[in-house]
C-alpha cells in the first residue's frame, strides 16, 4: 500500500512475453513458409473436405492444454489436424459458391493491419486508419466511375465505409431507410409505423436480404421477393416492382427500401439499376445496389454498363473479398449522403468524445456501421490497389472473363432424357454433383432456377488457370457418364419423351446451350450470362 | 464459339499472378520484418497521432495509380505516410480506451486464416473452420468455468460462435430475445407488438447497447438505462431494475432483454449477474452478460467470482481482442440454447443446401450471426490457447493485475481546489488531458462518472511494462504542475472553498484515494475497482 512511485519500481514478475520480438519474427516467418507451402500443394488436397461431422473432436483434446507448446508442434497440428478438414477455397479447382480471391498484397496488408491493430472507431483513435479507408474507397469509386456524390472527396455529403460483408451493408442502409421512412410516415411515435414498412427485392436477391430485414424489425410478411422469370433473365422487372409497390401503398403500407442486385448469387442476373430506381423514387423508397460479386468487373470500362443508373441509387455495396483479390472480410459501402446512416447509427458516449469529432471536420466510422470496434480493413485494400495498380486489376478481371468465355459462371445440368420428369432429372443431377465433389478433384455447388435443379460452375479462384477448368470439364464428363450408366429412366409423358437418348459423351447439356440444340458449349461471360438466357430456348 | 475442349487449350493471357509463390514469400517476409521493426521502435512514435484532419490527402494522390508499384515502395509509403498518422494502440504507453492486446500466436493464426480464406457459412463449406471454432469456444468456456449448457460438447442445445464485436453479440441476442418476446406477446401478427418491447441496461452499459436496440427496431424511448450511483459502485441495482420492469409491465409493455455488464467501459463496474438474472426471470426477459473486457480475468480461478450467477443467463459475450492477446476482431458469444438465435437468424437458400446441414448433425455458423460470410476467426484464438496454454494466459492476466496494483484502470482527476466548482475542475482536467496527449509520450482518455469529469488510465497493452506506467506517472505529475501553474482559480461558495490548496506535487488525487484524504495512491485491481469506490469517501 506504498506510494505509486515505490510500487512502480517492482519488476514485471511473469516471464511470459507474447510479443517478444525474436519469437514474433521467427514464428511469423514460419507462418509465411507454412502458407507458401500450402499454396504450393493446395491441389493435392481434396477440394471439398472428405470428413465426417465431429472429426476434429476425435483428434484434438476436449479441454485446453495447461502448458505452452512449441510453435513447431502447433503448426504440425494445424497441418495434420486442421487442413484435412478444410474445404479449400484457395484451390484452383474450387468452383463452388463464389471465388474468394486473394493476393500477396492483401495478405501482407492484412498482416500489418493486425499488427498495428488500431481500433479506429473515431478519427482520433487512429487518424490514418480512418483517412486511408476513406481515400481507398474514393480510389475504388473512381475506378468504378461512381458519381462524385459517393466520394468522401466529392462536393456532397456522401462517402464510403468498409464493412465486414454485404449483410452488414444491407443492414446499415435498411436501418437508415427504415428510420427515414418512419419520419416520413409521421405520427412522431418512434417505431409505431414499423409494422407497416415494406422492403423489396426479387426472388433472386441474396437470402441475407430477408435476414437483414428481419434483424431491422421489418415484418417478414412485408418483405417482398418479387418473382422473376426466365424470359426476363431472372432480373427484377421494373413493371412488376411498380405493381407491388402501388398495391402496398394503396393498402396503407409504406414502401421503404428496394434492393437491386448486380449479379445475383444463383445465376449472376443483373437487375436494371436505373429503371428500378425510377420506380422506387415514386414512393420515396431507398435504393440499394448490391454489386457484391459482379460489381468488381465494372472497374473495366467495357463492363461498366452494368452499373448504369447508379447515380439514382442511395447506396452501393461491393465486396473486394469476392473478385478483387482481397482476403475476407472486406465489403465497400458507398452512400450518396452519410446523414441518414449516422442519424440511425451514431453513438456519442462521453468516453469517446473528442475535439476533432466535435469540430465536424472528421468522419467517425463507427457511425456508419453496426458495431463500434473495427478492424483496419482499409490497409489491405489500399495495398491491393497501390501495389497492383488499376492496370493489373483490370487485367485480372479480363483474365477471368477470358476463362469465363470457355466456361465460367455457367449453370448447367444433365438434361432430362428418355422421358424423365423434372424430379428424376434433379435427382440425377444431385447424384452427378455428389460424385464430382466426392472425388475431391473439384468442388461445385447447385441452385434451382425456376423449376430446374442446376449445377453452378463459378470460375475465378486466384490460382485457377485454364488447365484446371479443362480438368474439371473432363471430370464432369467422366462423372456424367457414370451417372447415366447407373440410371434407370422412368418414362414420363412429357413431350421430350419422344426424343431418343443422345450418346453419353453428348449428354451434358448446358442450360445455356445454343439454339437448335447444338451440343457445343457456348462462350459466355459470367457477369452477363443472364443476358444470354433469353437467347436460349431451353434456359 | 468452338467447343469447350478447344477453348480451354488457350493459355492464360495476362502475366499478372497475384499469388505467385516467389512474390508471396518475399513480400510476406518483408511484411514480417516491417512488423518486428515497427514493434521495436513503436515507442519512438507519438502515441496519439499528432496530425490534422485531411493530412493523408496532402500526401497521397487522389486517384489510384495505373501501373503496379514495387512492393518496397509500397512499404515505404506505409512507413512514411501512414504510420505518422496512426494512434499507436500497440505502444507500451497507450493507456486510452481499453487495451487491444496481441501476440505472435494470434498474428500467425490470423495470417494463416487469411491465406486459407475459407468462407465457412455452412459446416460443409469448410468443416475444420466450423469445428475448430466450436472446439476453441468450448476450451475457453472450460477455462471460464461456464456451465456445460454453454458448451457445444455439453448435453444441451447450447454453444458458442465467434463474432466481430460485442455489438454483434448484443444485436444477435437482442433479435433472438425480441422474436421470443413477440411470440410470447401473442397476437400472431408478426412484429405488431414490437413497439411495446422494452430493453434494459444501466447508465453505465456500453453505448453500443442502445445502438443495437435501435438497429433491432426497439423503440429508443423504451430502452431503459437504469441510473446507477456511486454508493453502489456504478453497478446496476437489482431493486431499481425490478422497479423499472414492474412499472413497464404494469403499463402493458413487454420486458424483453436485460444487458448485464461485467466490467463497464467507464469504470469497470461489475453488475451482479445472479441477482439481476433473478429479477429478469420474473418477467421472462432474456439475460445477456457483456463481459467484453473484464471477462478475460475470469480464466483465473481467483477472479472467477465476477461471473457468479452466469448459469442463470441466456447468453454471455467476451472479447479476446481486448484482454486475451488476440488481434481484432474476435468476440465470443455463448448461448445456453442456440434455437432462439437460429430461429431469428437462419437462412436456407437453395444454393447453400447440403446433406450435412439437412442431417441436423452439424452447426451452420451463419445462423448464429448477422451476416452469411465470415472470417476463420477460430484459428487465431485456437493458436493463442494452443501455443500459450492456460498457464501462460493466466500468468498474463495476473501480470497485468500486478501492474494494475500500482495504477491500472483507475479513474483520477485533478481535484478541485481553492473553491473551484465542478465546471472549472472539469475544464482543468480537460486541459491536463490535452497536455498529456499532445506530448505524444502517452495517450489516455476521459469519462464522466456522476457529475465528475475524470481521466481514465487503462493499463494492459501487450508491450506495457512497469517502467512505462512509471513514466506515465511522471508525465502526469509534470503536466499537472503545468496546469496548476497556469490556472486562475475562481472561488465558488462550495464547502471545499475553505480548504487551503495543497502543494502542486500532491494535487493529483485519485478519485479512489484512501479514506482520510491520504495522498497515497491505493493499490487496486482494474476488474474490481468499482468495489473500492464504495470504500472511499470522495469517490
Amino acid at each position: 500500500m506504498g506510494s505509486i512511485d515505490a510500487n512502480l519500481a517492482t519488476s514485471f514478475l511473469g516471464g511470459f512475453k507474447p510479443l517478444d520480438l525474436d519469437d514474433l519474427r521467427t514464428q511469423l516467418h514460419q507462418a509465411v513458409d507454412f502458407i507458401t507451402d500450402y499454396y504450393k500443394h493446395v491441389d493435392s488436397h481434396p477440394v471439398l473436405a472428405q470428413v465426417e461431422p465431429g472429426y476434429l473432436r476425435r483428434i484434438l483434446p476436449p479441454t485446453p492444454p495447461g502448458p505452452a507448446a512449441a510453435f513447431d508442434s502447433v503448426l504440425h497440428e494445424l497441418r495434420r489436424g486442421v487442413l484435412p478438414g478444410m474445404t479449400h477455397w484457395a484451390s484452383p479447382s474450387f468452383f463452388a459458391y463464389f471465388p474468394a480471391t486473394n493476393s500477396a498484397a492483401s495478405l501482407a496488408g492484412d498482416l500489418v493491419a493486425s499488427a498495428l491493430n488500431p481500433v479506429a472507431f473515431t478519427w482520433l483513435a487512429s487518424p490514418a486508419a480512418t483517412e486511408l479507408e476513406a481515400l481507398v474507397l474514393d480510389w475504388l469509386a473512381h475506378l468504378l466511375r461512381l458519381p462524385q456524390r459517393f466520394h468522401h472527396g466529392g462536393a456532397g455529403r456522401g462517402g464510403g465505409v468498409l464493412l465486414a460483408t454485404t449483410s452488414e451493408a444491407m443492414l446499415c442502409t435498411l436501418v437508415a431507410a427504415r428510420d427515414a421512412a418512419l419520419r416520413r410516415a409521421g405520427g412522431g411515435a418512434g417505431v409505431a409505423a414499423l409494422p407497416r414498412l415494406v422492403a423489396y427485392g426479387s426472388d433472386q436477391t441474396h437470402s441475407t436480404f430477408v435476414k437483414a430485414c428481419r434483424i431491422a424489425g421489418f415484418d417478414p410478411a412485408l418483405v417482398r421477393c418479387v418473382a422473376t422469370r426466365p424470359e426476363s433473365e431472372f432480373a427484377l422487372e421494373p413493371a412488376r416492382l411498380r405493381e407491388a409497390m402501388e398495391a402496398d401503398a394503396a393498402a396503407g403500407l409504406v414502401p421503404a427500401y428496394v434492393c437491386v442486385t448486380v449479379g445475383t448469387t444463383s445465376s449472376t442476373a443483373v437487375d436494371p439499376v436505373g429503371p428500378i430506381a425510377e420506380v422506387a423514387s415514386l414512393f420515396g423508397a431507398w435504393v440499394h445496389v448490391d454489386a457484391a460479386y459482379a460489381g468488381s468487373a465494372c472497374i473495366c470500362p467495357e463492363f461498366r454498363g452494368y452499373l448504369d443508373g447508379v447515380e439514382r441509387a442511395d447506396s452501393v455495396s461491393l465486396s473486394p473479398h469476392k473478385w478483387l483479390l482481397t482476403c475476407l472480410d472486406c465489403t465497400c459501402l458507398w452512400v450518396r449522403d452519410t446523414r441518414p446512416l449516422t442519424e440511425a447509427l451514431e453513438t456519442d458516449p462521453e468516453y469517446l468524445r473528442n475535439g476533432p469529432s466535435e469540430s465536424g471536420r472528421v468522419t467517425d466510422l463507427k457511425d456508419l456501421q453496426v458495431g463500434v470496434g473495427r478492424r483496419f480493413r482499409g490497409l489491405k485494400l489500399w495495398m491491393v490497389l497501390r501495389a497492383y495498380g488499376a492496370d493489373n486489376l483490370q487485367a485480372h478481371i479480363r483474365g477471368d472473363v477470358d476463362m469465363a468465355r470457355a466456361f465460367e459462371g455457367m449453370c448447367f445440368r444433365l438434361r432430362p432424357r428418355g422421358g424423365m420428369g423434372e424430379e428424376q432429372a434433379a435427382a440425377e443431377n444431385r447424384k452427378l454433383l455428389e460424385l464430382i465433389n466426392a472425388s475431391g478433384r473439384a468442388y461445385m455447388t447447385h441452385t434451382v432456377l425456376g423449376p430446374k435443379y442446376v449445377l453452378r460452375f463459378a470460375v475465378g479462384s486466384t490460382l485457377t488457370e485454364h488447365r484446371h477448368v479443362a480438368q474439371a470439364w473432363e471430370l464432369i464428363k467422366e462423372m456424367a457418364h457414370a451417372v447415366i450408366m447407373s440410371t434407370t429412366v422412368t418414362t414420363t409423358t412429357t413431350a421430350a419423351a419422344a426424343l431418343p437418348p443422345p450418346p453419353p459423351m453428348l449428354l451434358l447439356l448446358l442450360l445455356l446451350q445454343q439454339r437448335g440444340r447444338s451440343l457445343t458449349i457456348r462462350r459466355m461471360k459470367p457477369y452477363c450470362y443472364s443476358r444470354l438466357i433469353s437467347q436460349l430456348g431451353d434456359y
